[in-house]
């Protein structure tokens, strides 16, 4: 009984520790910031590890590494499993742990420990790795972090069908030059505009305004296409630019209005 | 009189599946989706003929699917002119026909016909085959994208005078500077700097930040002026970038305004 | 004296056709209207005699045609100094004259009348002849364009102190950012990074995401502080255009301020 | 005991025309305009003594200039810490200065002394040099553009936390993004895209769309994840520049709304 009852101790303090809402107050716990460090550890040794001049020679080291960082996030996955319980969304018992067990959250907890399955069976899994580095933004989730990752969220989510009109105006700005750009250029440079997705390689580079240059068009009535292009670019910027910063403008007044009606509701 | 009321009732049920608007509730019907769908797929079929490395050896295919694009327009287009007359706006027999036919959306429908004609009489059409894919704005005008499109369209409309004043500002400043690099750079390299529309060429990749950079001034005072160009060239992209931002945010405050207006209303 | 009356009648009729402000409802008139022609041709003639393909052999006309231009200009700009008198700004007779010909308006088109002097006395003269194309400002000064015009103009003047300290920091990040690759990189690239001022050419391309390409870091660090460099040059682009569209939406909010009280006002 | 008085009186003089806050209507003195002359030559100064072609056979100038300014510096360095105490926030005697010593501006002062130290000692200093130019905003701190600054880093302050996690997304992209690259066309370019580290300067130059253009992807898969990297790169633009525009609109606000409460508060 008395050993029960330890336990029971033991796991709603790990679960404070797990679970930065489940302390009184919110806050990144001591045992959270070091699961972050650890985190970006194991990304950086799978960044590392790719990298020829650095690996070279020490490739045991870094695959020991990555199996080291591999097992902690197994004891951390396993260890969340048990304490889940102390959350009352979940409910008691084996129930309430396949509940839990199958919000997003934990499925991405389980997506993180692949690559540990990988060295074992063999097989590249970089991107399993990188997977880590997206669980920060679930440990961070919480205080001032949280609160201007929903302001912005939020500001995309309400504005989303602007965005999404912003887009396809955008994919068929991109079909019309390269096609215009295909019947100007492709004779001069099969190489480079010689089909309609050709062209659109370079007709991407000039719309973003990234511009890298391999490819640019010679002919005069091309260049003036592409200029054309180019000016056209920076309206395709200057679209979601606008809606973006009118959505957090709104969404910035919104919630300064819903505080000051918190506000007025306790003052009267 | 039976037949005839029979043909009434599927015209009336037809009109319905291809007007968005002629439903009680305006939404795209299960016809229409497959409409949009068919015209992506005609683009695409455009895009991949275009394409050597794909298209060699299945020339016939992709003209067939083409041919096979093209009918189905015809049918879908003299549908339309068979039911639009349950369209009050358009009103009875031949005569609301005709004032349909000469309707912009009409118009262009009859355009997305052309390349079919060329099929026929022979001619590259590629252009006609990329209006298509402007028919799907057509289709799609209803519900939550009407109203985004309908926004930002209103906001750029609203701020046009501001936007052609920062586009004439463009222009003079693309003069003036191409003018200047030619001036002193045009001795150095008479191929790429050697008249106003050369040193335009890259004074529009440098005012746009595309920056290619298959042409740049060598000569420090060319150096020099182009990199004033590249700065004003920021000032380029925020003048429109903040009009546009400016006007969403007023268009969405005037959108909020007449809602709240309309609440209060039936609130008295 | 019935002929000194005419004179006036017509010098009032030649004044109402060239000063949009002095009809009683502003528009641009039919004579300024081709004046603006007129202008717009002379860029385009000064443009083209620029290029040898199609100017070579036909020099004579280019001249022709510039010189054309300039006696119309000369014969404008002494009507202009005709008429002047007209508006009671100036007042009557030559100190009335005097007083014009000392508005920066009236300055700048005499700088335009320059390139028939050089045609004259000889020797190059295209920026004088670029100049007139921004006399089409001058007569474009009125109605909806120059509403528009004067509150991209103020929205600008409002936040001027803003837009200073943004290019200040921007001239500071300029300068650490080449001085660093200049001591990281000028070893291995002495042509490109061997000194601050040769840096500054490749920051510059950097920080304004122009990115010509034409000379980019080699080592490791070089490369590193370039991404650094690069990441800095989006905040040094968000910068105006965030202070732009502020002071955009801010003008957008007195203008509507204004004009609802003057409503106000008139409903009282 | 007359002899302490007129130190006294001078050391006051100083104070005010070293200190803007210390005159009655903050200003920048004659004195302080002279000193900002002065730091921005030593900058110049360092700038062009690195250009070989400039520099060649005048190094011993430019260093005895450097020297020069050196003196100048250290001077005014003294000059602040007699005057200091005048400042009733620094308090009497030497407590006082030692106070007024610490405080950041006055060790910013001691590090723009360090080139001088580096000449006597020896070895390069040329951080250290342009750090005098940081020297110009301290002495800038008033008036007019220390409103704009203020409202600038205001704005900037309120909404950190947005821009923090923009930032963090940005990160994760770049990272998703050159890690794809290098699994997809790390085999065909191995110099280019042969490790996460190697892809990054490709993918960096991308999604700030800089885009020099000397590493672009060859294989069609490749093309096609840096078309789509390019476009989620103007997403990266455009989030900052919607967070800073939102911000600075905010703070206008707010600052006219504080106004306008200290303006009724007096009308009551």
């Amino acid at each position: 009984m008395a050993q029960h009852s330890i336990a029971r101790t033991w796991r709603k303090k790990l679960h404070q520790q797990l679970d930065p809402k489940a302390l009184p107050v919110p806050r990144l716990s001591r045992l959270n910031q070091v699961l972050i460090g650890i985190i970006l550890l194991s990304v950086l040794n799978t960044v590392l590890e790719s990298e020829p001049t650095i690996a070279d020679g020490h490739h045991q080291l870094f695959v020991g590494l990555d199996i080291g960082f591999g097992l902690l996030f197994t004891v951390e996955y396993f260890a969340r499993l048990w304490v889940c319980v102390e959350n009352p969304a979940y409910g008691h018992g084996w129930r309430g742990r396949w509940r839990y067990v199958r919000t997003p959250a934990a499925l991405f907890d389980l997506l993180a420990l692949m690559p540990l399955v990988f060295h074992i069976i063999g097989g590249e899994a970089y991107l399993f790795r990188l997977f880590r580095v997206i669980r920060v933004l679930r440990l961070a989730k919480l205080g001032r972090f949280f609160g201007a990752a929903h302001l912005l969220g939020q500001a995309i989510f309400m504005r989303r069908y602007e965005l999404m009109v912003g887009a396809a105006l955008a994919l068929m700005l991109l079909l019309i030059s390269s096609t215009l750009l295909y019947l100007v250029e492709g004779a001069a440079q099969p190489q480079a505009f010689g089909s309609i997705p050709r062209s659109m390689w370079w007709a991407i580079a000039t719309l973003t305004t990234v511009g890298y240059g391999d490819v640019v068009p010679h002919t005069p009535l091309g260049k003036m296409l592409a200029g054309l292009t180019a000016m056209l670019g920076i309206g395709l910027i200057a679209v979601p630019t606008g809606i973006l910063s009118a959505a957090f403008s709104d969404a910035l007044q919104q919630q300064r209005k819903a505080r000051d009606r918190v506000d007025e509701d306790i003052s009267l």
